[in-house]
């Protein structure tokens, strides 16, 4: 009997503060409450997921890492770092896995620094501006790529 | 009896060669395979979907124009338009209806003046680099908004 | 017994929506009363203005090529076009006609790509944020430059 | 019997020299020819127009502050401070005055750094290039806004 | 007996003005008598050429797709669209023919904005600033790719 | 009987080299002395300050969420991270407290890219190049500010 | 007995407007008022001030100049001179006194060009975004720097 | 008896203070001793100087104006105001005369924004970096100019 | 009977390898073998070229000097001088004499600097990415202008 | 007798992964056998290594601040923090020590904002593209500078 | 009896051909009378002169490493290589002698490039647009300089 | 028995004037003794090394081109043809051999147009800022490649 397919799902900076956070942005939709939604949905389909957030460039790079070999694919909203971390862009491309950005909000609304990303191209796509349900879509068409 | 719910396609400039045109690129389902598809998940939401195809900035413009009124939602590939046509971009605004943008290749990894939208910041999101099934996640996001 | 002078009027893409679209902007003057409101001011002075309006690039060019040799001047408000076309311009610096452009809003309050015109330096003088009456006096200016 | 409505007309550097200075530029006008018509056009009107010139930032500074409460708008052609001060952009903004922004010659036709104006976002509207009657055009436009 | 081989020669915005317009910089003679010359050139080596015109983007695009399968290259001067059209770009990158890009006058002694090519590097390479002779030498290296 | 109103100090990287590190630029005064002074300052107005520094920006991102509720502003440093972490910026806007920045250094005497802040423009306002003394104006003024 | 301390307060253009202009940017208290507070709390420490304000670069320029030899120190606003004035950065750096540079609304939050100080790296230090308050603090560190 | 040759040399901002600020980049020598020398250098060819200093931009501007038919050239250094006045270039342009601008110091080797002048492209030409005597090499060039 | 119309043939540095490097950019083609097809190619119509080679910009700008009054016209690939030479630039345009610029392969597919070209304004034209033929077609088209 | 002279090796984010990581572009050397050849290198001078790898900025900050005293000078690798921490140039260049980069891969032949170290200009040099033996190098010249 | 003081004069590439070259720029004195004229002005103050003109690089860089230890200051004129050539501007940095930079034409009035000076912060000073005149006027000072 | 392996020593402009030039930068060994040094460490591993010297960029390319086939790599130190010079990369890029790129000094502490190089991205890698040791770190870098 094999395993189940595994996808990590990382949360960057401050997203742990969804739904009490400038809500007219981000709406009234915890973090907790998108995990469930993702769990439920990945299982739908047969997968699991690995929900983490940090505030840390560090952990979040250690977590990527430590995915290699036990994850099939990552969906990550990197938060401010998308912006700013080279790091983090270098363990994505490292870590040999399919990869889909999600951002809540949209960025081309916003300040003009959030439309440089370190992350896109090394990702498979980008989702932005959808809010929660973002996460529901990039996680189809990552569990659709995995299966393909 | 209330009318059905409807959404406007737009498939911007060459984009009528899909299948055709460097699968590499983007693969080897054609634009009317997409429809088909897009016609399908929308019926199953109560949805009717209008696709249209143009070379022409002007045609999509007029189609926007015409939509106003008639449909609820638009779901729009500009392609090569995303980046130079303030008319298409003025157009969107106009029409005050829900946007979603869908690219199917992640423009991030092609040429640099790929990177400027005139349309991302008059949609309510973006969708880059998943594909043809992009197109499907773009038009369930845009129903879910309309229901809301 | 002379033919009456002709000024071409142009209006660019999105025109027509005047009095429909985003009325914070532009007020709620339709385009058919701008028009009546120059074919009055013009035929004071004994000229008239053909107007037309144009999503498509393509046929404004058409139009300014067509009016080589039947008009004595061009009122232009490129709209959109302003900020991305150099085939209009060149159509524009070819017809050897004085020109005027015109634009609704104050096009320096609005977007940054905004500021740059390919028209305004093929134009004789630029006039903009002066709402409707921006027409009539672009159209008086450009009278009294015939007629000098 | 209430008292005629004002209108503050400023002529920044070197205007006092129209008519003398590089006439095939600015034509064979001179200032005061400029501020009679003016008058003239007012008059029928019911304004009155206060015209002052001067090569002092800061004196233009000054009668824009001294203008608040005693006169109902302000047409000002800020030649080559236009590109420069920050100081008279502060003023006209702190006036709280209706504002036309007005240029002489076509500044897209001149040196690059003539295409930055520090005036233009904070006045309604501006016209360049039409010469003298560019100003008459001006002082129509804002006594209609005024009356408006 | 084999088909004989074919060119499309596409002529962009305002190129039907030839010998019409501005003739200090692209001189006396019209497009009619480019288009024969070429005709002459190309039969001499067994070739026939289409020639057609547009002031629309559009258009164009609709001749380049509908050329795949039908010519065996294509000689383009995209004209003011060379500097504005990525959609233009992208239907000469996706028909797979050889393309050899001309302008008759040399685009680096004009505006800035003429240096920025969006069809060059989708071409074999560029003709420029060698007036209507550039065509024939143009043919002439497209026919001599194709033989080869 | 009321709490004591409270306000989270925090250093950044490297600040607590204070007194040890480039003498010439930040003084001779250490971390620890700055504290001590700021707690005698707020002391006297009664207030409690919670002073920390990490060269982590995770940590000081998670200090500024735990902050959220118990704390009534926040008086940062944020030193190198200035220039560099949009995430500690979007947990200084999330948090919706009273910020004010402060640098030792003249930071417009230093390097070029010193003197982009992603930090400036979430604070109420900046002190910089003050040295110590500007810790404890900011204080001050922070104080004033919540008492207001 | 040794005379007073001094220090030359500079109030640059527009800022006699203080409690008239904008208060939602720069809030209800007059200059007079700051004038005041400025005297009281240099008497405090034994200081004079000598608080001036002029529309004119150049006054502010001479004023610079005379205080050398007859005052301590300068406490400078220079508002929109700020941005553009290298004649004021160097008579400031000519006057080889200690300068601190005092902003009422953050800068940061403004137009970009505001982010360009002039200023900046011949004074001191600079404080931004306080308010009226932020006077007195600066006036405050411009006296202990001239008592240390 | 013919009337002497005038020449107006304008010296710009601070430059009143030389000998006192900063020898170490302009040296001992006073503006008197440079003007001294100038009349000196002058009154060998038969020429009269006329030479004028003012903090103000306005002033060297009116002094420019009334300097026009009355003297035969102009010996400028425009100091601080040679990196941000478009009005005194636009005066310089307009006075129809020769001008040859002087700089004491190398402005190639001070700050970056000093290497940008809106004075060098209206004037014959520029002598920078050569100190005090560089006025007489100056003068002397305008002299043989206008002897010519 | 008159002297042969002579055509001065420059290739600039590293051209004398072709054939030998990177034949997947420049083909198998030697510059002996392209001297020689233009020196045939100049027959036919009359005449003779002079064919130089060199590593040099120095030895480069002196051929061109020495040229002006022997010869009718130069054929230039200023390879990686292109991008770089000032000199060389001004040596043309100095010597008053028709030039073509050609370029084997096709600057825009190739690294961004190789973009820029000093020399392209100061010819009639350019012909770039036809490889060896380019030159025979520069040929041409040289000959044609000197006859014309 | 003397304490054995020490250096402290540092490599930054996802270094922990050589060996692993895109062998085509690092090689399939892991980081502890770098680490053993270093101390072995080291060992033969008669030095110590202390070599260390995180993730963690802050963690990397905080080693160089406890080397400061202990080591006689820093052999780094930033890895991707290269481009984007000042945090750790700041920690870098206050330690006061003999610093050498390192850098695996040739920067200059990947992605553009590689090329931008904020490293580079606090240490004494840098060796990039040498691969693994890269680094023994920066240790020997560090040695050298330390034995010097 | 001491040996005579001794000046290089420099000439750039194509300045040879002064007097022959585009007269309008550069008038119709040749070289070897501007090298007469040099040699007059410097015997009158006891001095020598060394004229020397190349169109290489590498030959004027040779002469300036040959004149340390035997001329007192060099006099150069770089033309063309003045905006492109590091190596040049090294060479006279390593000389260690003054340097006077000296441009016929006003390069403020010409191609943007011609703005940029690898020299001018190496030399004493430049004086540019005074055409042949200048470099009596540059010797004047150098002479002046080196017998200070 | 076989031929020793062979290095080509390039050094570039002024390299020739180490030991006597700027020695605050570069120290005071001479050329020919790291000539000595690197002959010394290349026998010590079988290698010879042809050292040369130029101030020619022409003669750097002409060596280059006849060491092809002749040494085995190439160890360069451009100096300041490294940030100017196209043909001088295109000659090491056509050449096919191991290169290695040797600074002296750092060149990010230097002037900002130093940080870009021509060479880098052709070259294997680059040791900048290690003085004269930084060759011989180089040299075996590249005896190390050629032999693995």
């Amino acid at each position: 009997m094999s395993a189940k397919r595994r996808i990590l799902v990382l949360h960057g900076p401050n997203l742990n503060l969804l739904g009490l956070r400038e809500p007219e942005i981000y709406g009234a939709t915890t973090l907790a409450e998108i995990n469930e939604s993702l769990a439920e949905s990945a299982g739908e389909q047969g997968f699991e997921v690995d929900c983490q957030q940090s505030n840390h460039e560090g952990v979040l790079i250690d977590w990527i890492q430590q995915s290699m070999g036990r994850v099939d694919g990552i969906l990550i909203n990197p938060a401010g770092l998308t912006h700013t971390s080279v790091a983090l862009r270098d363990a994505l491309a490292a870590c040999g896995l399919p990869i889909i950005e999600v951002h809540l909000s949209n960025v081309h609304m916003r300040e003009p620094f959030r439309r440089q990303s370190f992350v896109s191209d090394v990702a498979l796509g980008t989702i932005a501006g959808l809010g929660p349900p973002g996460y529901r879509l990039g996680l189809r068409a990552l569990m659709e790529r995995i299966q393909a």
